[in-house]
């Protein structure tokens, strides 16, 4: 097992090595245009203001969950162990610790790669597309290397799996802050911006006179960058701890360690899978940014195929499990065109409701409400047959392998997340681009490029949000394996006897209690975080409209006039602080809650209905939004009455709904179903011990 | 046991007389004006042309499912005892008729009922209020009526349960049809009618120049007052049925069927409650409708405790089913008003969403979605609280009676249903009024009590719809019980020996596999219902922007001119039929193929899945809706600026959107869950005889 571990170390200090070659890289690159550096300071400082600030509530708030952690858990103080409520804050401040390590290299890079890209653009699309695509690989990079060096780290120094769910809640937290936080962020600077702007006023899109305009740049960063790669942190470090809690129980029985080797041997081979993925990436002769992005996908899934299958036949590992991987990485991809499918303006979806907007908005609306419901239907079936088949393979094996073929059929699904997260934050780094062209009068040509640049991000989008949903969604029902796993350890510690826990059944009243309070959790949820979106977008609106007329000149664009950009900025971050955190802590009361009334059954269908109804809206909510968004921009292609049209106005508030459907409320779904697993398994000794009924 | 199931039908009886005591005394009330007349004879053709052709539809599909049920259950013919199937084949027969039959005369009332109350209305609002209310009431009475009756009557004729799940599946075939059909017609018709009339022309609601004002009202008629009717007979039905195959099945172990007894009798005396609240209701010295419905509910909540208590002393029925029964009518009251919370136009969640209108139609979408998407919250936590409560109540009194407490909670919360159908047939009835004294023109007090009577019936909508949400959610919990006991038995009979599925549990991968599917069929079927809403109206807009361009002098409203309604009624009804169907196919294949797929253990889990998702999107999608409706009035009542204004425009595209959310979508997922719950229960012998895993 060592040696896997060590294997797993050296391949993740060679992602840094890889990301430091790439950063240097993308800082290589010219830069010249004076009006390009100021605007591209002012989004880096503005990012810069963002993270400080949330860094320093997140330090406060992990602080105390901290101290909490080290009173009670994994059993209050008194009563335990208390080195090992040391070692369990310790790894939690651990988890929060690498992930902001990541989150804060990622923006740093980003906010270097957009001005670069922009100037590049200048000469055409081959450079500045390199320049989006390594800046967004050092993020993923670092990404996964922080995670896979940190459970790797956790678990040579600890040997103890519990403290790895210290780990991932830490991992988690900050992903709730990063993700929903950013996702607060960055739409309401986006909605308001639009609505202030373009619908209002009738300027364009990235027009400096527009005081949120900097913000808006600034939270495609925290939000789509930043927040997306503390998203995949943590589903990555929850589908490894996922796995590493149920293979290393049963390794206990044998004493050989296999599974706890293959977990960390596939998480090690998919990331040097990734390394290769990126470092071949070219646009090629085509020129075709979206098919470069694709492609390197589709190279980095092979490559992995094919080392894992050496692997498995070199170190005798279990085919079975081997089989439960790929079917997960292959169900992950085949999600990811699908949902491609609902929100590709080439597809029937999109041209549907870029139709139906001549109708008027409401229109827009209802369409694109039923088709996003309706794309929950594949990807809930590849779930479910993901999930079947990894079960299915791996119970001939033996007692406990059927849920840990699900937990590793997660962790193939996300062996690629390198590439995903490096496709993924390639998305802002170019959109931020396209803007800096815009603000520093780069010209025709290079916006020309930096469109065709943005649009292969949004597309690319699509599939890794529908990859990315679909990986939380079986590390999720893995971690509900883990939460079965860690209750009956407990109960053997306590004298319960050995396989206390058989299992949830939906006819047992607590469970079913569990399961329907569990389901209205993420609706909830997401409800809170889109009306904080709402209120700190009419804020911010309010702060627009007092700007514009009470500075003189802005409106008309006269020389040398700017608008007060850090206002803004400042709305949107206090803002979003401010509104995220009743939604965290009802999420996390409300599991508390329920444990206490039901004890350990009641949180097994709790969990249930958190995964079930969490999946729902996350896809739903993700692809409507993505939906919305290319029917606006199909519409501005010219089709339906094109740019000023009754459709075109329609498609806007389309847009405009589907903002804080795609970019906040859907994706921070994944992150609370997270965290309240993670919650759940940590608590699993004190519901065991106090629950009411 | 005999003797209460007699008491039940006199009771029965006793409501259809009294129904026709209350018919008489509407039709009896005067009418003069032949403007009224006429258009009331225009609504009254358009709801039977509907109706007419909805019943050839449905006759076919029920006729198709007659053969299949005569052929395949319970058990194929090949294989039983034929004359089961031949029992139940006309116990699904007689269940259609019943819930027809029913629907007929409510629709025939209704349709008399809006004349008189608009002709009353010219002289005070006392007796146009009574015109209304009394003919809701028919409908009411005709629907527990009838149910009560049919479920009577099998039970009497069959002296078997099985078949009553039959009868129980008639009605919801039926429905299906009738609100998921008449949802789809209903909101065809009024989403067009304002779009084209009111947003594009600029002339009022129920102008009779609109060539869809007639189909708009008809719509009420056919989606809130016959399909809601069918609803809530199904949901009755349903509810009578769970408690009856799980109360028999404990009752033939003792031999003295108590629990049969006191099902029938609480549903004799929860008819006889509402018998008594509809008799004595007034609108009293104060004149004020909202208050005369409510406490007309709470009156019969009153008398119904009241004659449970006693019954439960004279005939010695268990004070712990009593209890649970009485839990869930006070949940459903609570529900009730939790969900009148979001949807009144005095509580800040609608006054929220006006004021939000007024930076846009997409802020009145997004702050709309997320307060109905809060509105689960409460509704859930009721719906497990009391099912939880049931449980635990009746779990002492023996094996299998915390899952018969549960069905006794949903007879409980469905017990006043008579008094809820009175109330919720109002809405429509008076609704229509106000079209006909616009179209009449019967002056402006006339028009000013009519629209006191509309906003009482939306008010009371919210509480009556709340209700029968919670109350399906407790019938489907209970069915979930019901199909268990219908497995056992079966298993039983086929040599598998006694109990010998134990539960459903969440860690089985077939089980999880269902939920997972399960979760997604709500969802799915209600994009499908509202696609087809979006396509129909889209053809109705052309059919309307033809008549105004083809028809020379109706848009300046020309004396003599009329528009072609009929073509608007005839649009609406084909595009019904034609867009249920693949939507109500589509949930019974899929309940089929996972029950092949994965047997009794992935049903158990799909049911689940399906009424956790199903309750969900029911309750976002309803209060949602009714949210939108209200803070359009709210504006129109002159707040945020009043009629006209940018707010107002804004509301409007709210309102637009949440009409099918709220009439066609929402109300028909109940009916969606429990027809899958009923085809998995008649399906179970199969299910446990062949499946592929």
């Amino acid at each position: 097992m060592e040696k896997f571990i060590c294997f797993s170390l050296v391949v993740s200090v060679a992602s840094f090595l890889f990301a430091g070659w790439l950063y240097s890289w993308v800082k290589k690159q010219p830069s010249s245009n004076k009006r390009v550096a100021e605007v591209g300071q002012l989004i880096r400082n503005g990012a810069n203001t963002f993270l400080r600030k949330e860094y320093t509530v997140l330090a406060r708030f992990a602080g105390v969950v901290a101290i909490l952690i080290l009173l009670f858990l994994p059993s209050p103080i008194w009563k335990s162990n208390w080195t090992e409520n040391i070692i369990m804050a310790a790894s939690y401040i651990a988890g929060t610790f690498f992930s902001a390590i990541a989150g804060k290299i990622g923006m740093q890079i980003s906010t270097i790669a957009n001005v670069k890209a922009a100037e590049a653009a200048q000469k055409g699309i081959k450079t500045s597309f390199l320049a989006g695509f390594r800046g967004g690989a050092v993020m993923g990079m670092a990404v996964v290397g922080a995670s896979l060096l940190g459970v790797s780290a956790v678990m040579l120094l600890t040997k103890d799996t519990t403290s790895l769910l210290g780990f991932s809640f830490g991992a988690s937290s900050l992903a709730l802050f990063a993700k929903a936080g950013g996702g607060i962020f960055t739409k309401t600077a986006d909605v308001s911006a639009d609505l202030a702007g373009k619908v209002e006023l009738g300027i364009p899109e990235d027009d400096p006179r527009n005081p949120a305009v900097i913000a808006d740049n600034v939270g495609d960063n925290v939000g789509d960058c930043a927040g997306m790669g503390a998203d995949l942190f943590d589903s990555n470090v929850a589908s490894l701890a996922a796995a590493l809690v149920m293979g290393f129980a049963l390794d206990k029985a044998t004493g050989n360690y296999l599974n706890t080797a293959m977990v960390f041997c596939f998480g090690a081979l998919g990331l040097l899978a990734s390394i290769i993925g990126v470092a071949t990436a070219r646009i090629g002769k085509i020129g075709n940014p979206t098919k470069a992005l694709n492609s390197s996908t589709y190279v980095t899934t092979g490559i992995y195929i094919a080392l894992t299958t050496v692997a498995t036949y070199l170190f005798d590992f279990q085919w079975r499990i081997w089989a439960a991987c790929i079917v997960g990485l292959l169900v992950g991809v085949v999600i990811g065109i699908t949902s491609d499918y609902f929100t590709d303006d080439s597809k029937k979806p999109v041209r549907f409701v870029a139709k139906a907007s001549r109708s008027g908005p409401a229109f827009t609306i209802l369409s694109g409400v039923s088709y996003g419901m309706l794309s929950v239907l594949p990807a809930m079936i590849g779930i479910a047959v993901a999930s079947l088949a990894a079960y299915k393979l791996c119970e001939p094996i033996g007692d406990g392998y059927a849920m840990f073929g699900i937990s590793m059929s997660a962790v193939g699904m996300l062996s690629i997340v390198g590439m995903i997260v490096s496709n993924d934050a390639y998305g802002p780094i170019v959109d931020n681009a396209r803007g800096l062209v815009e603000m520093g009068g780069l010209g025709e040509k290079a916006l020309e490029v930096t469109d065709e640049l943005d649009s292969a991000g949004n597309t690319v989008k699509a599939v890794t949000k529908g990859f990315s949903i679909a990986a939380a969604g079986l590390t999720v029902i893995a971690l509900l394996g883990a939460f079965m796993s860690e209750v009956n350890e407990a109960a053997e510690a306590l004298g319960l006897g050995a396989n206390y826990l058989k299992g949830f059944d939906i006819m047992n009243p607590m469970v079913f209690f569990g399961m329907i309070v569990g389901a209205a959790i993420p609706v909830v949820f997401s409800a809170m975080l889109m009306l904080g979106v709402d209120r700190n977008a009419q804020r911010m609106i309010a702060e627009i409209h007092r700007q514009f007329k009470e500075i003189a000149g802005l409106k008309e664009g006269r020389e040398g006039v700017v608008p007060e950009y850090d206002k803004c900025i400042e709305i949107a971050t206090i803002g979003a602080i401010r509104e995220l955190i009743p939604a965290g802590l009802m999420a996390i009361i409300a599991t508390i809650t329920v444990g206490f009334i039901g004890g350990v059954q009641a949180i097994g269908g709790y969990l249930g209905g958190n995964i079930v109804s969490g999946l729902l809206f996350a896809i739903f909510m993700s692809n409507a939004g993505g939906l919305w968004d290319n029917a606006k921009k199909h519409v501005e292609a010219g089709n339906e009455g094109g740019k000023g049209s009754e459709a075109h106005k329609s498609a806007v508030v389309g847009d405009t709904v589907g903002d804080p459907f795609k970019d906040t409320a859907g994706p921070s779904i994944n992150t609370q179903i997270t965290v309240v697993s993670l919650v759940s398994s940590l608590m699993s000794v004190i519901f065991l011990t106090f629950s009411i009924f």
